[in-house]
Formats: C-alpha cells, sequence, structure tokens
C-alpha cells in the first residue's frame, strides 16, 4: 500500500526536510522543524503523489488515502490531547496546500475546520471566551464556503458589513458575541440559497471537502498562471497539510507574526520582523492593523512596542529558533509563528525570497562566516535576478504615486524617462541638443537605429518581446516596452492617446522595461550599486563555469561595456548596424541601386574605409579577445526608404527618377523577407559584398596590429549557410582577398572563417559544413523561426494562445525550446564535431542570456554563448550554475 | 598502369557495350559492333577516367596515357594498313567525344586529322581525287581551327564564301581542287593573324590538340547547360575516339546515313532512316541538302531514289546489320553509317530517342516480339515523358508558323488557346458565355481560384515553377505559362504589351505550357490518344511497383479525372478551395470579420451544408478509395479582398464601415506569412472551424454511406503541426464531434486521423507526434521551405543563381532534396513508426509526382505518394521504375 500521509508531532515525524517533492515545501519544513524539537503544533501531510494521483483519475482520491487520514487523525488528536468531532474537548484543524515550491497565495487554506453548532459550544466552555469561539466558527463558515463551495466572498462579507451597519460600529472586532452568534443562522440560509446545500456540519465531511478543495486549487487560474511565470510543471501537484489548529487571537498573551532571519532588501545580517498581538495570521498579511517591529532597536515611532519589550521571554525563545533554523538549513530563513497564552509555536520555515541585492551579500556573508561555501553561494544567487542590478531603476515610492497610463510587453530592462518624440530623425536632433527623448513607434525598423542608439527608452505600440524594437533595445542595453496595444499614435499630429489622455512631442513620460508600465511624467529613478559582493559572487562563479561567455556587440562602445561586464569576447558583430549611419546608408543605397559590378563596387569602396574604422575601433574595445563579425545578413531592401516623402528625396538626392526608385524598392519586396534573398545569399549574388567585409575586416586587422600592437584574434562569419558548397564559394573568395591584404600589410595575421547554423538543413547537414568550418555559431533566432516555422514578427498573435493552452511551456524565442529546436543544435554539435574535431561552437542568438537555455547549451557541450552586454553576468552566474548542477 | 586506352578493330576488341562508364556510350557501342563483327572502321576509345583525371589536376593528362595512345596508333596503323604521318600511305582520323550518355552536338569533334601540306599530296595520289584531297584538308583546318585553337569558324567561312563569290557560284561543291588549294595559305596565315600561332602541321601534335579539346569540351557552356537540364553529373566526364576516317565523299560510290531501327515517332517496326550520296555525315544532319530515304517504299516523291535502289547490296547489308544490332541491343537502334566505295562501315550505334507514343508501342511490340520482359519493358519508358501524352498539345506543323510572342516558365503542362482577360471575375463571366479564355494576372492569388478554374490556361508575369498559379494549375491539369517577365500588364486599360506588341482584351493567344511559350493568335491542337500500349505498360507497372499512388483532388471532377488515371485514393483534398466560391466567400468573410464565438459559429453553419456537399460528391467518386481531407490551412487574410474597391463592395455587403473592414484587413497583415496564423494554428484559436469542418466531413460520410451505399473512407489530416499537443488537442475536439454526429446518424463508420508532417519540428519529434496519429503525409513543399530557410515566392530571385553556381543540384522545389529534406523526411518516417508500427505514410507535396522523388519514397518505405490527377501516371510507372532498381 503506498504511503499518503506523513505525521510530524510529539518531537518527531515521518518526514523530513528532504522530502519536499513529497510532501511540498510547507509539510518537508514542519516535519523538519518538528524534528529538530521546535514547537510546532501537531499535523499531517498528505503527499503530492496523492494530489497527481487525482487528477490522473480524473478527480478520483486513491484508495487507502481515507484510512490513512483517519489513522493520523486519530494521532494528531493523541499528541494533542484533543478530539476531531467531540463536544467536550474539540480539536479544531487548519487545512492548507503547500507545493514543492512556494506560491505564495495562489492556492486554497481553510481555518477553524471542524467546528459545527454543537461543537462552538464545547470550544466556548473550554477557551472561556464566547466571543472568540463565535468569531472563530463565522471566520470558518466564511472560508469553506467561498474555497470548498465556490461562493463568492463578496456574499457573506457583505451580511457581515450589515451587521456592523446595523451596530452602528466600524471594526470586525467590535461586534460582539451574540453579534456574532446572530449571524451564524443567516450565514448559513445564505449558503443553502446560494448553493442549494445545507452547510456540512460533519467535521469529517468539511475535512474532505477542505482537502479535495485545495487539490482542487492546484488547477485554479491564478496557480496555472504563477507556475506559468515561474516555470513551475503542472504536473508537481499540491500536498495538503492537516495542523491542530493554534490561535494567536485568544487574547492578551496571543499574538502572531513573520519574520526573516536576515533582512531581505539588503540582505544584512539582522532579525527583521513583525508582529500583531491578539491576532490571526492572516492579519498581519492582509495590513489591516499596522503591525508592531520584534526588536527594540527597529521601533520608528515611540507608540509602538515590540515583542521583545512585550514578551522579552518568548522573544528570546524565538531568538533561539531563528537562530536554529539558520543554523541548521545555512540560508536566511522566513518564518511565521504564533504565541497562544504566552506559548510559541512554529507555523512555517521556508528559505526566505530576497532581492538580487540581499541575494548577493547573504551569499557572500554566510561563506565568510563558513556556513557555505562557494559553490554553495554561487548557486545561492539566481542569474536571472542580477537584471534588477545591471539596469537603474525607478524608486518603489516615487512610482507608487503614479498611476500607470498604459502597459505593454517588458521588452528591455530599464527605467527611462524623457520626451516623448515620434520619429528617429527627432530624436537624434534633440538629443544633440542634450535632449533625453524616449522614442515612440508604431513599431521600429533598422532606420530607427540611430534615433534609438540616442534615445533614453522606446515604446511600440505592435510588436512581440522578439519584434525588432525589443531585440535591439536589448542589445543596446536600453530600457524597452513593446506591443503596448493602448497606445494610439497619430504621427501626423505628433502625439499619441491612452483613453482620454493625450501625450503631445515633448511631454515627459517615463517606462519601466521590465514591468512594461507606462507613466505619464517623471518618475524618480535610482541606480544601484554593483558592489564588492556582485565582483566576489562573479569571481566565484568564473572559477566555476566552463562554459564561455561572450557578447553581441556592435560598435566600440557596446564592446567595451561588454568587457567591464566581463564577457570573454565578441561572439556576433552585426555589420550591418554600421551602414544606416550617416553617408553610409547613401553609399549602401547607391551599391543596391547600381545595376553592374562595377557600380557596386564604386559603392562598396566608399563603405570600406568607414567598415574599416569601425573594425578597428572594436578591435583595440577587445584586444587580446576573439572578435567573431558577421557579414551583412539583411535583405536589401532593409536599407530602402518605403514612404512617399523618403523616396522622392532619395531619388532627387541619387539623381534617378522617381519611378526607377519605386520599381527598384518594389523589385526588392518579398512576401517572407524572412525566407528570402538574404545572408549568404547576397554574397552569393554579389560576391563583391563579401569581398568588400573581408577586406575592410583583414585590414583593419592589420592595421590595428601594426599602429598600436592590439593582439587581433578575427573570426569572419559567414551567414545563413544551408549547404556546404555556398561556405565553400564565399571561403574561396575572402581566403583570397585576406591572402591579398595580408601581403600588401606585410603582417602576420591569424584568423577563421566559419558560419552560423541558423537553418535546419545547415544543422542537419553539419558533418559536410564542417568541413569548410573553423567554428558554428548556432544563430538559434532564426533556427527556432524556421523549426517552428513561427515568424517572430507575427507568432504575437497566436503565441499567447499556445502558452496559454499550454500547448508549449514556454515562448520559444526567449527560453531555447530544447526538444526541437536543441534536437538540432545537438545533431549540429555531434555532427560537426565528427568531422572536425577542433570544431569551435558557439551560440549567439537571443537564448545566450536566457538561464535555462545556458543550462542547455552547457549541457550540449558549446564552447561558449554570446548575448548583449547587459546580459554578460547573467550568462556568466548562469553558466556557473549549469556546471555545478551537471557535476550531481 | 591504369589502362586508359581502349582498341577497338580487326573483328576484336578490348571493351564492350556494358563498358559505357568507362568508354562513353559510343566507345563501348563501338567496340560492341566490332566484336560482333560488324564492320567498323577501326580505332581507339581513351578512357572517361583519363578525362576525370584531367579536371582533377588541373587539366593535365596521366601519366602513361601518351604511351599508351602512341601504342594503340600503331596498332591501329596495322589494322587499317595504314600509317599515320606518313606522306605515302596516310592514315587520317577522327577525334570524337563520347559521354556515358549520348549528349548530341554538345562537345566537340575534329574529322580528316594527320594532314598537313605533305601529306594531303600523298593522300591524292592515294586516293587519285585532288579536289576530295584539298576539300579534306581546308575542311580539316576550318574545324581545327575553331574546336582546338578557339577561333570563330566564321573567319575562315567568310574567305571560303569571298573565294565563291570571286568564282562566281553557289556551292561549296562547285570549287575546284585549285580553288580550295588556294585557300590552304589564305587559312593558315588568318590562323596565325587570329590566334599568333602557326597553325600546327605535326599530326602528332594535332592529335594531341584535339584529344584536350574533346576533354575541355566537357566543361563548355552548352554541355554544362545540356547537362543540368538532363541531370547528368558533371564528374561523369567524356571519352575521347580516335577512329580512321572513312569517306561516303569520296564519289558517287560513296554515301552516309543515319537510320532508326523502328520509327521512333510512333514506335511502328519499319526501317527508318535516310543517306546522302557523296557527303559526309554532318551534310545529313546540317539540311543542306535533301536527304533521300532509305527505302524504297518510303519515296514521298518519284524524283526521289532509295539507297535500296541505289546500292541494292550494301543496302541489304544494312539491313542485316541493323536486324543484328537490335536483336542484340534488343532495343530500337539509332545508327550511322557511312558508304566508301560501295563497302558499308557502321559509324554508331546506340539507343534511338523517341516520342512517348513510341516509347510505349515500341516496349509492348518488344514484349509480344518475345525479344525482353514486362520489367524491361517499363523501364524503357521515362515517367516524365508521359507527361507528353497527358495533355493535348499543339500541332508541330502549326505551331511552327507562329512567332513566339513571349517566354516563360513552363509551370503546367498543356496547350491552351482562348481570349485574353485581366481578372478572375471577367473570366468566370466570359465562360459563362461560352467563351475560351487565357487569364493573364501578374501574379494569382486565392481570389482567382474561380477564374482559374474556368480559363483554358493561365499566364502570370511574376512567380516561379512553385507560384500559386502554377501549383494550383498543375492541380487542375491547366496550362499554366508563369513568370514570364517580357509581358508587362495593364490592368487599367486590360492591355499587356511584350516589346511593341500590345494585346488587348479579347485578343486570342495561344500558351505552350510544356515549353513557356506564349504566341498571338491561335496555334491548331491535337490530343494525343491514350491507346492500348498506354494502358498496358500501366498494367505492367501496378504489378511491378509496391509504393501506392494517390491524388490531391479538391473536387468530385478532380477526383474522378484522377480514378480514371489510376489514382488508389486521395492523399490531399485541400478544403480552402472549397471556400472560394459563389456565397462560400461570402460566409467565410462573415466568419472572419465576427468579433466573437457565436458570430463564427453562425456563419460557419451557413458553410456546412455547402462543404458537406462538397465532400459527398468526393467521397461518391472515390467509392471504397480512402480520401484524406485536410483541414482548412491557408490564413485567414487570403479569404479578404485587398483592392480598394472590392473592400468598399465587401463593406457595404456585410453591413460594416470601410474603416472596420480596412483595420481587420491591417490586422491580419503579416509580415512572414508563411510563417504566420495558419494551419492548425487557426483551430487552435478559432476551434469552431475544425469542429465544423469535422462535422462536414463526417455528417457527408454518413450520410452518403446510407443513402448510397458507398464505401466511405475519410482520413482527417490536421495541417502545419509542430508539437503533438496540437494535434491532441484538435484530435479530441474531431473525435467528440465525429462520435455525435455518428451515434445521430446511427451508421457505422470508420475514419481515421493524422498528421501533415511539414514543420521541421514535427519530423525531428515523429515519434512524439505518432502517438497520436493514425497517418502521416509529408508535405514537402513547406518542409522544404523551411528546411532550407527558403520562400518558395521569392527564392526565384536568387535560386537560378544557386542551380546556376552549382551549389544546388536540383530545384528542391521540383526534386526532393534527399540530403537535407530527405534526411528529415526519414527521421519523420523511422521515428514515427517507432512509435506507431502501424503509421500509414505518405506524401502529398508537389514532389509526389516528380520520378526521382517518388524513387527517394520508395527507398524510405513510404506507403504511397500523392500528386495532381495529370502526374498519376507519372508516379505509377515511376514507382515501378523505382521497385525494379531496389531489387537490382
Amino acid at each position: 500500500m503506498t504511503k499518503y500521509v506523513y505525521f510530524f508531532g510529539s518531537g518527531s515525524s515521518e518526514g523530513s526536510a528532504d522530502m519536499k517533492n513529497l510532501l511540498g515545501g510547507k509539510g518537508a519544513n514542519l516535519a523538519e522543524m518538528t524534528n529538530l524539537g521546535i514547537p510546532v503544533p501537531a499535523g499531517f501531510t498528505i503527499t503530492t503523489e496523492s494530489c497527481v494521483y487525482y487528477y490522473k483519475n480524473g478527480q478520483k482520491l486513491p484508495e487507502g488515502l481515507e484510512d490513512q487520514v483517519e489513522e493520523n487523525l486519530k494521532k494528531l488528536e493523541k499528541a494533542m490531547g484533543m478530539k476531531f468531532n467531540d463536544r467536550n474537548n474539540p480539536l479544531l484543524v487548519s487545512v492548507r496546500s503547500g507545493a514543492r515550491v512556494s506560491m505564495p497565495g495562489m492556492m486554497d487554506t481553510v481555518l477553524n475546520l471542524g467546528i459545527n453548532d454543537e461543537i462552538v459550544a464545547g470550544f466556548i466552555e473550554k477557551t472561556g471566551n464566547p466571543r472568540f469561539g463565535w468569531d472563530s466558527y463565522r471566520r470558518f463558515i466564511q472560508m469553506y464556503s467561498n474555497v470548498v463551495m465556490d461562493m463568492d466572498s463578496e456574499l457573506l462579507e457583505h451580511i457581515l458589513e450589515e451587521k456592523k451597519k446595523e451596530k452602528g460600529v466600524k471594526a470586525d472586532n467590535d461586534l460582539t458575541a451574540d453579534d456574532l452568534k446572530s449571524l451564524i443562522p443567516v450565514f448559513k440560509a445564505k449558503v443553502k440559497e446560494y448553493t442549494g446545500k445545507d452547510f456540512p456540519t460533519d467535521p469529517m465531511e468539511q475535512l474532505w471537502g477542505a482537502i479535495k478543495a485545495v487539490f482542487n486549487s492546484w488547477e485554479n487560474d491564478r496557480a496555472i498562471r504563477y507556475r506559468k511565470l515561474n516555470n513551475i510543471p503542472s504536473d508537481w501537484g499540491t500536498a495538503v497539510n492537516v495542523q491542530a489548529m493554534v490561535y494567536g487571537n485568544m487574547g492578551e498573551d496571543c499574538a502572531t507574526g513573520v519574520a526573516f532571519t536576515r533582512d531581505p532588501s539588503t540582505g544584512e545580517k539582522i532579525f527583521y520582523g513583525e508582529f500583531l498581538q491578539n491576532a490571526q495570521g492572516e492579519d498581519v498579511v492582509a495590513g489591516i492593523r499596522t503591525p508592531h517591529p520584534l526588536r527594540k532597536d527597529r521601533k520608528t515611532d515611540e507608540n509602538l512596542i515590540s515583542l521583545e519589550e512585550l514578551m522579552p521571554e518568548v522573544y528570546q525563545q524565538l531568538v533561539d529558533v531563528y537562530k536554529r533554523l539558520e543554523n541548521h538549513y545555512k540560508d536566511m530563513q522566513d518564518i511565521e509563528f504564533t504565541i497562544q497564552n504566552n506559548v510559541l509555536y512554529m507555523l512555517q520555515t521556508r528559505n526566505g525570497k530576497r532581492t538580487a541585492a540581499a541575494a548577493l551579500k547573504i551569499a557572500v556573508d554566510m561563506v565568510n562566516e563558513g556556513a557555505i561555501n562557494k559553490t554553495t553561494a554561487v548557486k545561492r544567487v539566481a542569474p536571472s535576478q542580477l537584471d534588477q542590478l545591471l539596469h537603474p531603476t525607478f524608486d518603489v515610492k516615487d512610482k507608487a504615486t503614479h498611476k500607470v497610463l498604459a502597459k505593454g510587453l517588458p521588452a528591455s530592462p530599464g527605467a527611462a524617462v524623457g520626451k516623448v518624440v515620434f520619429n528617429a530623425h527627432d530624436a537624434e536632433e534633440w538629443a544633440e541638443l542634450g535632449e533625453k527623448v524616449i522614442l515612440v513607434r508604431v513599431e521600429t525598423s533598422p532606420e530607427d537605429i540611430g534615433g534609438m542608439n540616442v534615445a533614453q527608452g522606446i515604446l511600440t505600440a505592435r510588436g512581440g518581446m522578439t519584434s525588432h524594437a525589443a531585440v535591439v533595445a536589448r542589445g543596446m542595453g536600453k530600457c524597452c516596452v513593446a506591443g503596448c496595444g493602448d497606445v494610439s499614435i497619430n504621427y501626423k499630429s505628433k502625439t499619441f492617446t491612452v483613453g482620454d489622455v493625450l501625450i503631445k512631442e515633448g511631454d515627459i513620460i517615463s517606462l519601466d522595461g521590465s514591468t512594461g508600465e507606462v507613466f505619464n511624467g517623471e518618475v524618480k529613478r535610482i541606480t544601484p550599486d554593483l558592489g564588492g559582493d556582485f565582483e566576489i559572487i562573479m569571481k566565484w562563479a568564473d572559477e566555476l563555469r566552463t562554459l564561455g561567455v561572450r557578447t553581441n556587440a556592435d560598435t566600440p562602445n557596446d564592446a567595451a561595456v561588454a568587457r567591464k561586464f566581463g564577457a570573454e569576447g565578441i561572439g556576433l558583430c552585426r555589420t550591418e548596424h554600421m551602414f544606416f549611419e550617416g553617408d553610409r546608408i547613401k553609399a549602401m543605397r547607391e551599391m543596391i541601386l547600381s545595376s553592374d559590378v562595377a557600380g557596386r563596387e564604386k559603392a562598396l569602396a566608399k563603405l570600406l574605409p568607414m567598415q574599416k574604422a569601425d573594425f578597428k575601433g572594436i578591435f583595440e574595445a577587445m584586444n587580446g579577445l576573439p572578435v567573431t563579425i558577421r557579414l551583412l545578413d539583411p535583405p536589401l531592401h532593409e536599407f530602402l526608404p518605403h514612404e512617399k516623402k523618403a523616396i522622392e528625396e532619395l531619388a532627387t538626392d541619387m539623381g534617378v527618377s522617381v519611378e526607377k526608385l519605386e520599381s527598384k524598392i518594389e523589385s526588392l519586396k518579398e512576401l517572407n523577407p524572412m525566407l528570402g534573398h538574404r545572408g549568404c545569399r547576397l554574397a552569393i549574388t554579389y560576391p563583391e559584398i563579401a569581398r568588400m567585409q573581408a577586406r575592410a575586416i583583414i585590414e583593419a586587422a592589420c592595421e590595428i596590429k601594426k599602429e598600436k600592437q592590439v593582439k587581433v584574434l578575427p573570426e569572419i562569419m559567414i551567414p545563413l549557410i544551408g549547404d556546404v558548397k555556398e561556405l565553400k564559394m564565399l571561403k574561396e573568395e575572402i581566403l583570397a582577398v585576406a591572402k591579398k591584404v595580408i601581403s600588401e600589410c606585410g603582417v602576420d595575421l591569424d584568423y577563421t572563417i566559419g558560419t552560423m547554423i541558423e537553418i535546419p538543413r545547415a544543422a542537419l547537414l553539419a558533418d559536410e559544413i564542417a568541413a569548410e568550418a573553423e567554428f558554428f555559431s548556432f544563430g538559434t533566432n532564426d533556427l527556432t523561426q524556421m523549426t517552428f516555422g513561427f515568424s517572430r514578427d507575427d507568432a504575437g498573435v497566436f503565441l499567447p494562445d499556445y502558452v496559454e493552452k499550454r500547448i508549449l511551456e514556454d515562448d520559444p524565442f526567449q527560453t531555447l525550446d530544447k526538444n526541437g529546436v536543441g534536437k538540432l543544435v545537438e545533431m549540429g554539435v555531434k555532427l560537426g564535431r565528427q568531422t572536425n574535431p577542433k570544431l569551435k561552437v558557439g551560440i549567439c542568438g537571443e537564448h545566450g542570456g536566457d538561464p535555462r537555455s545556458v543550462d542547455f547549451c552547457h549541457k550540449t557541450g558549446l564552447n561558449y554563448v554570446s548575448c548583449s552586454p547587459y546580459r554578460v553576468p547573467i550568462a556568466r552566474l548562469a553558466a556557473a550554475h549549469a556546471a555545478i548542477d551537471s557535476k550531481k
């Protein structure tokens, strides 16, 4: 017979802290505390397995569970010296959920269970407190009818409110025992009226109702959403904890509180918590009354009285307990306690949630205290949490005073404040005059790069987390709120509206890129300090990780920022971004509009010195580190204007007719540009482009080496390869140019030529391709698009449905799809190394900065990941986690 | 030492007919004929291996070749009793190419080699014919200077012309020996002037020059293009045949001719050929003089004299030879012969090219004659050849009288004549009035389906072989010329122009869908008769093949046509085509414009009976055969109009504002519709569409079964699956509807549910998907698009470059890419059957009708291929070929 129920109480438990998967976090820790001899009200835990069984079998409880619950109820009665369903010495219980990981407030709880008209009398006799008795009873009916019987909680709350009005009182506490007693039949009648059922009076029936309700709450909307947000698998299930009630609200010698063993905001080693006298636990959380500090030295107001002063003995006991707990768990604890008639009961302990700064400090401090080792310390900081530290954030208090104007997708973190402008040109002009601007667009295109670059933040009305705006903004480490559908933009009048609110060009708005919120006016900001703890943890992480971390950077400035964040090279330098600035776009357009090789070569010759200068800057910034440069990738039409006026201007500029220009633009239009004439296909058609770029790279490398003794390690990367013959053909072009330039310069230069693997066919035929490649870099953005057949620009319409309906666990553009895309990556690595054992393999898609994807990259044996500069520390830490996890 | 040279002559050879790969077709057959004791001028063959070596080693001849050639030259001298480079008894030779398969006229030939100023004198002495001697010499200089020394042939031809003018004669034949003699120094001087080199006088130097020139001609433009067109690998190389010269032009007792052992047009068992008296072989081909028939009974004009009459003995010898050859090779032979002084020499025999009709007749006849078995007969007919038979064709003679107006891609075979219209609406109106129309569009879209359906043919200015127009036309078996860039369309004036020619609405044009030609006016047509031979070969093919052949058909009519062609079921019935006609598009649009489920369901309810009626018709047509119905696939925007006027009409029609309609159309726009909201993704968002379609299918099946005792085997196919959860979710919807409908109807019905595998991820995770699928159908069109990252609508810009530069051997949309896409198909089949051994697997992309792709499908173990109705016989025959080939 499977054991479905685990008992704890009387100083020993059937469970322990390492049984979290089976007993849930709460249940395992209650068992552990009991084992440690810490005072915990006795109880028992119904396993998560029971919940899993329940869902796998059409919401049926497993056989044997009933007997085991009854048996444990007996043990519980014995441990507490009270009896369930006994008028004379009644035992009341709480029924609480508890999954493997904490899902605060997401699932249901029932308190004071086991009470009815008869038992309440005995309860009153025993406590000698009629008001308390009736209050517990009415609270139970309210909670139970809501949680178990699916009644809207407002229905009974309304009756309570009416009663208070009738009695002319304000607080629940002001109602007398008789008032409360008089509510019971009214409540019951309302339940009958609303549900068509009598409120259950049998305590056992109540108990099973509550147990099932907790199981059911695993699949309520809130819980589902929470799991999705926190990547908690839906097949874990929840445990149910049935525990003897203790009361913090039985009189003045009672209290209830919560505490952290260290400060969860700063990490400071200070016992930190609050309590309420004569109150139930829920009251502290609900914030109806202002709680008091536990410690005397934490009083902010003379009128407050600390627990230390109020109940010095119990306080000392609590201090002993918290120290034992932290010492035992070797981590900062978040504890809940209740004091009933001057007796301390612990109701919960768990590892406390903390800010990124606190996580760093606690981890470092605990290593210094000798409590944990460096490996544990590194694992204590979640990589994704670091994001908070790397961008300025809004002052929480000031933010609270601003109403949210609109909400979009949190596309790129940061807190931006600036004046609204509606096009890239204005953004650049205003910025030149020293203005801080927010660029507001329906969506952005590569033409907007300049404006995005000078803006504080970007707000778009359309596009998803991987839209152009989002991707480029993250690359720049720039705040971006994307796909903000509430915003209705009128370019002509240079205004946008949200409902009735009209925002004009020049008005100040604030964007929170971590939440997607948009505020009218300026919200104050704070720049977190990357203190010594950050450096220490990152140093330890670097010692532990084996996976390299590079950055995606297109400018010397990006490269320098990334290097400061610990990047060990550039994994992706996109050369096309270099073609949008100033005169360059002109030369680029001239190239595109040329009808023959000679014309194209003439235009390319103008681009050569500019591109070379960029490369020199980047090589210098990355002195001694490898720099992977990708040849031109986007379709040519991205470099041409699409609006009538811009076309006319360009035509005049170029000295061609508007018709000719329009017809060229038309001829470059594609139905599916994603699958069109781009990447290496451009170089196959126009090898002169690849030749110019190869020359720019090699000349830059030779010159900077000669001029400044910079150590240059260029890696030339050919994008969008689908067949080895493409690579071979272009490699030959590049080798010929490189050979020529190197001999012209008279410099020794090592460089490599490799390819992106971003087309499924390339991964499938990686063995052939590796014969010609010195390195692979998985372009998992495009690889994901083609493997799924999802256009990331269009998937916004249906992807949310997919995640909502749980067809996909994650947005595959955010977290690498291990099953499908990952299979291709694994094949690519395996086949590639089969042919070329020295093949260097990296990844340069957006996934390179996503911790779970980094874990996959480590497991798959990649040499490095490459991500945007601001995600480099996150990737470093994630790589360390991956190394630690895979050693287990 | 590798043997590079094989001798033939004096009744025995070192080679034989089965050494075609090494000796080329011509060399192997010359050896074989020699072995058979048939009179062949002696000679030797330099192997194709030598040519391969030549190209692999920077155009260097293999070591040892020189010695072997000299040695064989000695043998040749001995066999012929003459000497190379000998004034007194000179041996002249021909040097000819000869690859594995015949590449007529593509590579170079040099005749009369071994002559110079001195030898010509001896040659004249020996033949006693000075005119013949000087003519041979001048011909040699002309040929050699052109082929070996790269001189434009016009340069010497011009001198010849001048001489004729000077002498006041018209034909070369009218020049005297002295005239010709006088040309020699002039020719030589011109060669020197033009090439800077003396014309070589040393016969050995001449010989090596010619051998290398033949090798070089393997890589000339014509040869490369021919190989590409005929899928001949470039690494085969050519052999070189050096053979003693014999002359058909030495006098009136000389002749030269070509013949087929049966009629190559009809296949009739009749010796069929022509000859010219006193002429060189080239003269027959060049058509300067009208050749005479070989047989007396074939004289069309009393002035002609047949070989039978002219040289009865030699003729009889020729008849003996041809019979022996056909009997030996057991196939119709294409032979070349020369008669020198009443002596017959055979210069070539090879399997003769023939029309499809002839191929069928010869194969069947030869089985009846006991010459070959059925398997050989089936292999004798090329599947792709059948295409000729299945569509009406233009009368060749009448076609020759029309000038080609423009040329586009031969997108769908057929010969169409009709009046030009410029939109689908007009096409339908005109057709209703009994007019035959040709629909001319820049490109077509699903809105044009109705017009395409009633048109005789379709002409588009844009789009490739797999553009919408091409695919739909092939599906309809309708003639289509696509991507005809010469055509400039003006919708407003309802005209198109090609250069100066203006074609107005209502003008008659003719389209040849097999060549891509467009003619002004009407070209006469003939409908080939699918005679008994066709039926017999197809029956034999069916006995031999193991792969099933189904059809892609969307209407009862298509289904009936395909069944007549031997389809064993429908592999793909596209339901969306059903939504474009008449009222349906209205209901469909109403559905799309509805903002809630109720509205959509209301509109869908209107579509239900119409779709059901279609299905009933199709089920009835396919009585007893399986019908695979694909649920709605294209993105919804394809059902909405995009032109201003149509939008305004629809808005009025629907009772919505133009703005609302426009904004809906705008919201459905996608950047990459190929990777957008379509296929099963629509059904995930709007399950009510899948429910309606499931109901229509199952109700139709139940009703037709009940009403007409039709045996119905519906297979419901869900498109664009990327994850098993999509399939599972939609399967549940369909199962629920089906269960309900079946019980409502009270009929027993077996049906299956399966999926298309057209997204790389689906192939990669086929094991998971097969757990929920009863069948897979590989949608290799989309699979190719996504595996390559090629949009077939846009790839037209760069794919030609790819084939031209030999990065890809074939257009992957025409012939399945075995390496890449094929690897996914293999994975899909293997993984799928791993989970579900009973999984039925087919293919329904355009590749299903391509013979080489059918071969791949057979090898990969598919159960069936599905193709457009008109390609069903081709697929049946290709499947038989595949079965035969894989037994070898």
